[in-house]
């Protein structure tokens, strides 16, 4: 077992190659996870069941691996915020800039040759994809 | 054996990694399945013997797994309505719109990247192709 | 669409690797497919959902495409003969000889190397599951 | 071995993925296959020896397993009639409309994505390559 | 989203192809996964950081999909009773049977031809493994 | 095309890997190609329709390519000569020594590590298998 | 051994699968192969040490198997003429025609679906590298 | 163990594969190597840990196998001049042409067909890429 | 970039399937790899250049990632104490239990199913050969 | 072009993965390759056509690239001494002891998990074929 925070071989494999720019998506569980992706980024099923993982818990064990200095959400419906945005801005600090982006041009952006890793969770609730960029790791 | 309506290996296996948006075909035997499908769906052969499986009970069972909430059919030729395509609606239910495209147009729906999962039946009846489109699975 | 009777790829093209005493099992939905055959035959998913397709449907196609000249079943309980077993019996003919073997001796000669292909139905009904024997097809 | 006609495994695997619209190539010797084909065509080489076989017995073997609708051939040269031709015709009868297409044309249909299957012959003459498109097997 | 309880697709598609009498593990986080198990089964893996998922998640969520009908763990030391195992109980029922085999005789047990999947979680427990053999789905 | 007589590409590729003393079958149709050979050897299939391609095509082709320096049938029933192996003979010439096997020896002679190539052809004789021995090229 | 002259397997397989029309490249040693192909090429490498094989060796022997009927090479410098093109020009013959084209126009030649094979040699000539059409087999 | 400098398995296959304008990136810890490079480059990790191995020690031992005739780095920023640049020039000589590009621009560089290989490090510095295209071998 | 220590993907990959009492070989410059470890563990390359990786650099950046609770050596001649071994003993400390096995016995050891992994370093110091057994973490 | 003299991208893939005790095999073009080898070693073609390569360029070429402790070639008719073999002695000097072995022997040592290597030539003596095994690089 390993000795860190992320201990997932598929999750691990696919950031390691990533970097500087790379996109990640965390999408919720009805995200069309195989056709509104990059051909090539790697798939991670951590859709158990529905409810289990949810994003929350995914983004959090993903900052000890690597940093995020940018996200991107699914525009909410004027009428009905949605509370789980708020829950990723706590959860990934005031520095790290926030856009939306409507439905199908969110997407695109996930189709787009940036995306590096693409992992499926449960999360049930509406509006709750997260497609993160990743950020630099200066010198210790 | 699973203990679920829809024990079908390789289905389950595409439909999992789909989503909301995603399209389904389930195709009659005389459908170019190979030919005019996206390169990256996946095609599944449930067509056994002519008229085994037929469209509708693929599609009956598909719906305790994944709901629907859109359908799109070969266009009639004028004066022969297709009588496949009033049982196709009666299963889905008065809810889901209906529509068709011409064979051609057909096609290229299928061959879109939106289109994760094509299954071929043994249905020997003309203009029996039925094009899905996945719908969103709320909180229960 | 092919015009043959059988018109199922990846059984077709197990089949026609096959020949004169090579073994097809035809399994009910509760036969352990991957862990109890041979790991170099082929595993065809035909079990769509329970009870579809039977072992009777599979078998009288097989039979429309390749002769056999032999056939094994799970022994019956001591009180309980196994009304399925006479229906293979009836759908093979008189001809052919049938064998049986109990629970694991069964599963040891399906791991033989003389087995080319599995076939996964949905059959339901318990001790159902078959192991024929191809047989030769002679100058027409 | 199999009781139809056609018993060769990468054919008949071709051929049931293949369906209404779908374009076989039976190729003569010189036909450049790998430089020439749509890239996800089947490869089918059946050019045994120069001569062995010969497009005329690929094609009426082809037609005891699927219907053709259409054919297209190289166009001969102004002085040269390609005796081959009117053979193609016999075989397929007088119902099967016959067009021709210069070399580079010809090519570039085969190229096309409605190509799913190439079977390279052995068959020594000029211009005898045969691009067929699948039919419609109606209800029995 | 599938509209069942397990909508992990690993794990699904590994499970339609086990039947009666098929070993499923379910590893804690230090099991040695890829070196103690058979090398034809299929490795999941569910364990995304140190006590996320665990065995009990995971065996509540598998009971959905698959019966079990006989469970083994690790056994436990002379003076330290393991509190999981009583757990693993309470969850598969009393009608289910518990063995318990020593370390190297465990692993010896998972090497058997019969292991079709295992999945890696990441409970930190120790003596945490549970190895399950599937039961029989009868007729609904 | 190939300038030589032997112009197959599956062919050719297995042989060029092959050499002194290793075995080639030239089977008939009804062999149990999958289930009866050495798993490394290739699989070349040759059986296009029944009788098309025999044994004698096979042979005297794959003579132009390769020589042999051994043959090996089936043995032929008591009171039954099978001719196809006089022919045999002739084609190899007086110099190649012929030995017989009973059915599950010769089987188990295609199962050996020496069997590197398994052509199947459509010959639909009884006890048409060859099995050969690949011999020495001496320097021109 | 084969009998033939040609008697390399990645050779000859990739031959077999070209034909009229089609391109093969004898690189010299310095050629960027993987990079100024086109990517459903075979690639072999015949460059064992800094002049081994050379072009002329490869090319004398490809004659063996395939005809050629046009050549195209490298642009030669202003004042430097190639020598090592007047001896492609000895080995193919005066019937053949010989084009140039510069270093990147090249390339673009390369890099077109028409070419079907790269054979990357030990060449150490500067300009030295030959791109072949593969020419037409008549009956014989 | 190999008598030459560069001893690397993945390293040595990929240059020997490359040629004259080939293009070979020796990223720093920070690239996003699989999602900013050339879909068909090979990807090398030499990446072990923050520092091990840095870009100079891969480029000097880089130089060993293969020359290199030109090289581009990511554009320092405006006051702050990249004192890893200077060390790459002296490692390289004097004859090297060395050139600039912006970071997208440099993305765009390495995702071109001419890039045959990514060798990911662990160098920390900011802007430490180093993009090399491959230079020519003359006739010892 | 990865935060932790072990950022390198192939490494990081086959350690997080291994587990409690798998092997890790992290082999000197010399060693057999490819022919002297399991088939199914997992092999990779950080012999960069000799001299570099050296075993300690590897062992020390392990550490950070798995905990190890056993080492074997190759048995240093009887009148040469190899140094390198006393280092080892320092960086995995005093509770690290140590054996040493002959050079054939070692191998042995490797080829066991116990091995997960063989890591190739440049060391080139004599019997430089570390095998590794993964320990156990527990609850945090 | 890379610098070194064995430039062959397939051999010093193969090298680069063996190391002491290892087996590399130089066949003579009549050597049953795929029949005749471990299953797991390396098979490169460098017999182009009959007499080039032979098996002395290849051993020259090797001995480069890798030390050798030993080697051993097939046992020679009484009365009729091999003269190839001297001519390794020579190459490979008067320090590298020398065994041979009978045919089937021989094939026996080839089959062997030591063997990581076998590079086809096309030399056409009889017992030419040289089994090597790889020595030890010292610190330089």
């Amino acid at each position: 077992m390993l000795r860190y925070t992320l201990i997932h071989r598929p999750t691990l494999s696919a950031l390691a190659s990533l970097g500087h720019g790379s996109r990640v998506l965390v999408a919720d569980g009805n995200y069309p996870f195989a056709t509104a992706m990059h051909p090539r980024a790697e798939l991670v099923h951590l859709n158990w069941r529905p409810g289990v993982l949810d994003v929350d818990e995914v983004l959090t064990t993903l900052l000890d691996a690597v940093p995020f200095e940018a996200a991107t959400v699914m525009t909410a419906p004027p009428d009905a915020p949605v509370t789980a945005h708020d829950g990723y801005q706590r959860i990934l600090g005031p520095d790290v800039p926030f856009g939306s982006l409507d439905r199908f041009a969110f997407y695109d952006a996930v189709r787009a040759p940036e995306t590096g890793l693409v992992i499926a969770t449960g999360d049930q609730r509406s509006h709750a994809n997260l497609l993160l960029e990743v950020g630099f790791v200066a010198t210790a």
